[in-house]
């Protein structure tokens, strides 16, 4: 009666990038079903509009996170980890803080983890593990395209290019395609380096919309257009986060880091 | 019966020196009575022990959030905006924001006004404000304290100094006493730029305990000693950001931000 | 600074009748203040009318349930008694229950006293009360006029009658103004016992305008006109059952029950 | 996508006699099926311990009214009636309705049916129903009993037992296995009657352990061995409420009326 059933809830964005998925969302799930086999998983995106678009297309329903939390209240769960894919403390992961506040009843255990970018000791990682991937040549920028937000948790973009600096990666820069840092002041910032060369790389979870077109895309007004009109010779490298090893392993600490937060056994 | 009585509630952090205070938050507090006459306005301070210090040594009892927002309800106020003086978004507005929601019921309209850095305009009119008012000569590196949090929200820090050199002032630099960055990492920036002189401010409301003794103590791990052992001629300009008008002008504009999103009437 | 305050809430559903209200309502309050010295005592009226026709005419401010709380956690009670003096678990109860809930973390406990009539044990005291103070001579009918409600509570009526004739009381009656049981079958019931004389008196707390009016008034549609009417001669006996010791002290002893439930300390 | 997706939750306490729960519980749901076809049918039973008694011997599990609720929201429910069985609006009522309240926010729309016996004229009703069905001899005593609570609705009994009289049944008598009135001023009262004949008839949905045993059992401490004691013939009628026809129609009845009040379409 009493018998305890653990879960994790996995929330992502979303993505209609079937490609994309199979090596960001996909790969992190499967990483968290093989490090955690005593749990249960679940998959819940919150973005509605991909939601009924997957519908639609495919005949395949992704639940929001209410709907998932039901379900898993519904199949018996009682100790539930909700982890997000998302990269910071933004506005998604507040409402999916909030849904999970009203479900908590429905549970005898709840609790969150962080997401990618909380702690400083989650920069610190994020910036090793960028450069041990990444690390541009001397002649070359390193150039982050990440989302950005109107949600004060925004700083952190602008807050990792400091970081880079201050850990001795000059030629490392953050942007945002909606927010702060945007693309002219990367533009100058890197032509005072005296730079020849420009790689671009998304700083999402998934290389999907804004990476295929925000970035890499042939319109004039893409990254790669705006840095090659600007001189540069640009590479583009459309990788998302969550296809580096080391992003999935901070992931996995994370979801550790809840359980016993929430007082749960991770076995 | 159903008149509307307004009231704004001030929430600091509180100070045991009453000399800062009278320059900051009694400051702000006027300012805010002064620019909106037809609110009556409340004080409640978040610190339990300072609270506990000042009842002790002068018998004045300061209220918390919650017993602030009692007596407003119990003096009949019906629309309450709730202001912070935080700089950021932590830990301390977390829970004054938690406990407005406990308190939401006892109101017709509660809204909570913004902490100082919010949206990346706040952070611009900052940096404006002390650009303006402590700009560095060219031989000099202005160095601002400031908290630090275990909060998300420390990442302003960093990224505030990534702003001012983005802005144009490259020899002013951003830190913290208890988070990232940290001191040592602040010396090592500034002697990278050959400079000669210091100028230390606290980044803090309040010029108070963190800015007598950690930036301008004469103990040999003080900001200052730090950096005169350094090298460096260092001058301490002890005033908390609440002594700036600028400064002043940003919470009396989140004050009115909050009325309008809130649906209040200013006058 | 953690030191417990008590406090006793009250709550009645008030009245504009000065003189009734001496020796009801003020009496209640008095006996509780007399028998819990150690707990400040306050008031709340659940009538918003009578509470507005009071403020009007008598310039005096009672307040609502809600408000009394806020007033009594604004004054620094910590532990509160709420006590309605309502005689069932109607709809005013209800709504007092509910405000309560809210208003609840406003305080460390807070308990709820019963009404007048909830367990089996208060019904047969209240019998006993009754029949001490009022009990009819062999040709006389004792007919008690409760005020009634839409709300299933509403059984306590018929059954209270049912039990002044179990506990060997035939000739006591009970109905209501303004539910079941209604006049017509009182005065059905009376005839077929062959009795000559009528007593009628208010089974509610205060002896106010149902009393004057409904009950004793000289409209041909009064209890009293009615009786008469019907061939019985009829005495009127205004006392609220506010004024009998015995519903006092079985108030009472519901606070102090509260008390035990809530672990109070009564001193 | 926002369809609308309608169901009833019948909750009922529950009953391990398969043979009474065909006539009883089945068949009450199965009227509400029949009745509102475009409306989903789901059973919670409130005894725990019953619940685990079916669970072992059957293998069934039925749900309790979060876990039917949670389920119902899994299956995509978004306007739901929670309907009861239960006689009166006594503590599993409470409960159930504080289940109901935590779990409004998995659906669009919420309401709860009434208890058997709520209002006056669910009252008047009953008495018809019983006395359509049952009505004793002149020379007979029909005695119902009732389960009885220690919760302020069990005056419901002794209420009916009066409003029988008071339609004009003077031979039908209302008691409790658990509360008041109970068996020895039910013999009593019979007594006076002058009565020979007892019908015995069990006062719940269903007529299970305590018609079986408490009414009809043949220990000495049974209704009936009591009242034989007493020197009355005694016929027991063990039809549980539930297998009256007007019985089903009064839950049909709140059903709708829930609707009204919800504000959902009956079709």
């Amino acid at each position: 009666m009493s018998e305890i059933r653990k879960a994790i809830l996995v929330v992502s964005f979303g993505t209609s990038y079937e490609k994309t998925r199979k090596k960001t969302i996909d790969r992190i799930e499967e990483c968290i079903r093989e490090r955690f086999p005593a749990w249960k998983e679940y998959r819940a995106w919150t973005s509605g509009m991909i939601r009924q678009k997957i519908e639609k297309r495919d005949g395949i329903k992704i639940p929001d996170v209410k709907g998932a939390l039901i379900q898993m209240a519904a199949d018996g769960m009682t100790e539930v980890i909700v982890q997000p894919t998302h990269v910071l403390n933004g506005i998604e992961n507040d409402q999916m803080q909030e849904t999970v506040n009203t479900c908590r009843h429905l549970f005898s255990r709840v609790e969150t983890g962080n997401p990618l970018l909380t702690t400083q000791e989650d920069n610190r990682r994020m910036i090793q593990i960028v450069s041990r991937e990444m690390e541009p040549k001397s002649d070359e920028a390193l150039v982050l395209m990440g989302h950005g937000t109107e949600h004060y948790a925004n700083s952190i973009y602008a807050a990792l290019d400091y970081q880079f600096k201050d850990m001795g990666y000059p030629n490392i820069f953050m942007g945002t395609v909606e927010a702060y840092p945007a693309l002219d002041s990367l533009i100058r910032q890197v032509k005072e380096k005296n730079l020849e060369k420009v790689v671009l790389a998304p700083f999402m979870i998934v290389a999907g919309d804004h990476a295929e077109n925000d970035l890499a895309g042939l319109e004039e007004d893409s990254w790669k257009s705006r840095f090659e009109k600007a001189g540069f010779a640009v590479t583009c490298v459309l990788k998302g986060l969550g296809e580096y090893a080391g992003v999935r392993e901070l992931f996995l600490d994370h979801v550790l880091e809840a359980m016993k937060r929430g007082g749960m056994a991770e076995k």
